[in-house]
């Protein structure tokens, strides 16, 4: 693994030259944003590591590293709900990734049910409120999480 | 500041109600997917800690904290190119934001030069080349970085 990430050696290199250098954090990952191809929607937002990275590009699928379950995920593997890569863009400093992808079966991407994991927003220019609410911007989730995961445990973490 | 975050007790709040409970990491940051409110191209990810959080929230206008200068960054401040906030969302987890702005003067939001700074696609299914080059995907800069930056550091880290 790792035989297509050339070493770092000048800043000049990471933003300006061909060379594919991505930049792991302490932990090893790197974040992920995938976006829906057609409809340019964020739909999620997720961690790879050289592994998960290597996959993806050899594959044109999905591959995550899930830090609450701590493995390789093949995103899909359990829900069908697999990401065919469109294309994988790097940023300036080479420490992002940014992938469009085609979702299989319902086209839903958020393990809560919903097409996005973004669907709540944030009102601006509250600040004067003493509280806060998110507003939902989708109102029906596109597939049922209890039929599709079963007992499988909730990635999310408080 | 933090007046409006609220504390995370349940992983149904967190997902499924409309309380604002942000999760910041261990460094006191959330990250932040920014996209162009018209094109929906992503342009940026950064991070915001809380008060970057408030701040934007309050004014609109995009603030991040950046981790290589280490200090509360309102984008724009030095370049002109001020993001104006038209839409803030949160993810099914809230540890992630994605915040869609429309970009003050040249619309650019990448510090190389570029209008996006995702300017560079990965090869796809490629695997078995030794070396796999990155291809531009913009081609010409929207301005000129040291003449908008002048001497300040690269924020890229090697």
């Amino acid at each position: 693994m790792q035989q297509h990430f050339v070493h770092r050696y000048s800043i000049y290199q990471v933003e300006e030259s061909t060379d594919f250098a991505p930049k792991f954090d302490a932990q090893g990952l790197i974040p992920v944003v995938t976006t829906d191809a057609t409809s340019g929607e964020v739909l999620m937002h997720g961690y790879m590591n050289a592994e998960a990275l290597e996959l993806t590009i050899a594959s044109r699928e999905a591959h995550y590293y899930s830090r609450s379950r701590r493995v390789l995920w093949h995103k899909g593997a359990t829900s069908g709900l697999v990401q065919m890569v469109r294309q994988l863009m790097i940023d300036d400093d080479q420490d992002c990734l940014w992938m469009k992808v085609d979702v299989a079966g319902t086209g839903a991407s958020c393990h809560v049910g919903y097409r996005s994991c973004f669907y709540r927003e944030i009102p601006l220019a509250d600040a004067i409120k003493p509280s806060l609410e998110l507003r939902f911007t989708e109102q029906e989730k596109t597939f049922d999480p209890h039929q599709v995961y079963g007992d499988a445990p909730n990635p999310t973490q408080l």
